[in-house]
């Protein structure tokens, strides 16, 4: 296996124990992105010499850190100080911040090497980039980070960060067949990635594996990264048909059922979960609140550079934000905090909920996908992790969305990656 | 009385009546600024000719939109398009950042007229800038936001751009006899402001009249602005004596507890309000939270530029949030939702509550004050303003603190210019 294939886990180990470098590993991702890239386009921004730069420093240094000489991928709406951060939009071609946002400046305090800036979205919202998904051309692989999920899946990179404010980590994480996290609303700083909704945004994951999510998080909410506990006792999941479960494709609605089956044949306790009432408003309201937060967050952008918008944007997102009143956001919000309270006793009955990620694979063509599957949770505050677990009618993948109780993100890890074993 | 004495409704509708023009209500403010700059040095950032040309272009297009021609301030922790943005650190001197604020977009999109860039203590922490007390040259304004709010106080401009993560808008606006206004949390998008702490930043605001508060607040609510309503019924308010009531001047005491008796004879339904229990650790909550994720989002001053950092702040709240473990963190995260629910049936009995807004009178020297009476507030989320109404021993302002429920933002309003006209 080459080095581009190991997990984070591995390579920071192997570098630790002096078995390889930094720059042999490094080498070996920029090699494979070179000869995969023209397919996927998963690179905004990608300067082997600068990557390769930082890696040759921490071999000199002796890199330690628990992500030693771990490259990563940088969503380009997250503000790095060394590389070009466009936002996905043409306003922005070529801007240069001044610091790097808070998850980069402590992934590279870790030990790690920022290998490039991965393509979004633009505004990390709908209209898309360049990158095509991993195993077939002809497809979307989701937005809005959809270079990162791209490179993660292709091996380009082990690890990648994203952002989700509707279903911008899930959704790519499903349809390149990819773990994607979404922690806890507030638990890893947001500083330095461009705010589009702050009821709603979060720094999100990509890996291939959960224990190297489970590393990148830990070094990101500031501790020094724990084994995974092993999930011994059979887990209660609480299984979820969401108000869109008649929008997902009957091939979905089967694999989500077959695995609740499997599952309890496992030994898990498995039963359908009742959620708030509320829940099923909780879609609308999402997009109450973050489409008039982005209404005025992009303010600059509306005044100043209407033309430079996609058409997509004007007329979507930002059309609703600004037809929104203030009193009509404020009972979004209120729901929002009743059906957060409301969930609180669900997790009493349950470890985790199982629940659709996408509708399906990826469609074929630019559009990023439906990301109502994942928008309630995002409202919801709670840690959620796409689980790379089926595979559609075309060979491609589908995911399973696993949600703990807020604040029980280990507690997630454990059960998902006890699913995953089971599943896969 | 020169227009830079008058109020922003009275300028938006003197140039909106076409009485006089943006352009000479700005040079009346340029030309007090230039008299008492000297002894305040309330701007990090003025250019006269940048100012007199934003004005000019809104008087060659017609002024329109409720801030027509009304000169704002705007703390150096927000960033501007056209003015350098170096958040109170030397590590960012002549910063130019790409793109405004929401909040100074939305003011110029209103007709506002962005005067400057106004003193902040470091990164809007505590280590000071230059700014002095306008009624005492050997005295702080408060900070953080000391440039706005001197520079409200001294008539350079109606009103002023503020942030508050722990007390930075109601300390000063009490050392400086303004009017402060922190707004419930979350209804004013941050975009653009640097990111301290996501759990307590919120942009603030600075007037010499409540109807300015309200109409500042509204345009960067997104509202059309409306009148006040006028408090008809007699308010019911509690009044507290908050765990820190023991470090407050006897005067201060004093003079609270004498407000509290003539607003009842005024007819206002006056008693002790009983908080939640864990109120009394919610200074200490505050001080967790927010000092963890100060450490978290400075990893890259830490990492890069340490030097330039103050030794306040590195041996201040830097190192106690890298003492504070995530659990802690997460406990205190904890204990702040729990007070903020145990407050809402409070609230149920009061239309607003009536506190210290600092200690006392404006100290001698450069250190910007005890926070603490603001801080435990500020994690609660809920709507807050300093009243300016009372004078210490020295003939120095002090102010009140009149706070109101979650969402009651208006309310507040309505309540605290009721308070102020008996008060005064």
């Amino acid at each position: 296996m080459k080095p581009n294939e190991w997990t984070a886990v591995e390579i920071a180990s192997a570098i630790q124990s002096g078995r390889t470098t930094c720059e042999a590993v490094t080498r070996a991702c920029l090699e494979h992105i070179a000869e995969r890239e023209p397919k996927v386009q998963a690179w905004e921004f990608l300067d082997p010499e600068l990557a390769i730069a930082q890696a040759r420093a921490l071999d000199k240094r002796g890199a330690s850190g628990p992500l030693s000489g771990v490259p990563f991928g940088v969503k380009d709406i997250i503000d790095t100080f060394d590389m070009p951060t466009a936002y996905g939009s043409p306003i922005y071609a070529g801007h240069r911040p001044q610091r790097d946002a808070a998850c980069v400046a402590m992934g590279r305090k870790a030990g790690g090497v920022v290998m490039g800036k991965t393509v979004t979205a633009e505004f990390a919202v709908n209209y898309p980039g360049k990158t095509r998904n991993p195993f077939d051309a002809t497809r979307t692989p989701g937005g809005s980070s959809s270079g990162s999920a791209a490179a993660v899946a292709d091996f380009m990179v082990p690890l990648a960060l994203a952002t989700q404010t509707t279903g911008s980590t899930i959704k790519p994480g499903s349809f390149c067949g990819v773990f994607a996290y979404r922690p806890t609303f507030g638990d890893v700083r947001c500083s330095g990635v461009m705010e589009s909704s702050s009821s709603c945004d979060a720094v999100g994951f990509y890996a291939r594996t959960v224990e190297d999510i489970a590393l990148h998080r830990d070094v990101l909410v500031g501790i020094d990264p724990e084994p995974l506990p092993e999930q011994v006792a059979a887990p209660r999941i609480g299984f979820v048909r969401p108000p869109q479960w008649s929008k997902l494709e009957p091939y979905t609605q089967q694999l989500l059922e077959d695995a609740a089956r499997r599952l309890a044949r496992a030994g898990a306790k498995v039963s359908d979960a009742v959620l708030p009432v509320e829940f099923r408003h909780a879609e609308e309201a999402h997009r109450t609140v973050s489409c008039r937060e982005f209404a005025l967050n992009f303010t600059q952008e509306i005044e100043h550079h209407w033309d430079a918008l996609s058409e997509d944007l004007r007329n979507g997102k930002i059309r609703l934000g600004r037809e929104c009143s203030f009193e009509r956001y404020r009972e979004a919000r209120a729901l929002a905090e009743r059906c957060r309270r409301g969930l609180v006793s669900v997790f009493e009955d349950y470890d985790v909920l199982l629940a659709p990620s996408a509708v399906g694979e990826a469609p074929v063509g630019w559009n990023t996908g439906d990301s109502t599957l994942a928008s309630s949770w995002t409202l919801m505050h709670t840690p959620t992790m796409n689980i790379p677990v089926f595979k559609g009618p075309n060979g491609l993948p589908v995911g399973a969305q696993v949600i703990a109780a807020n604040g029980n993100d280990r507690k997630l890890f454990a059960v998902a990656r006890w699913m995953y074993q089971r599943l896969i």
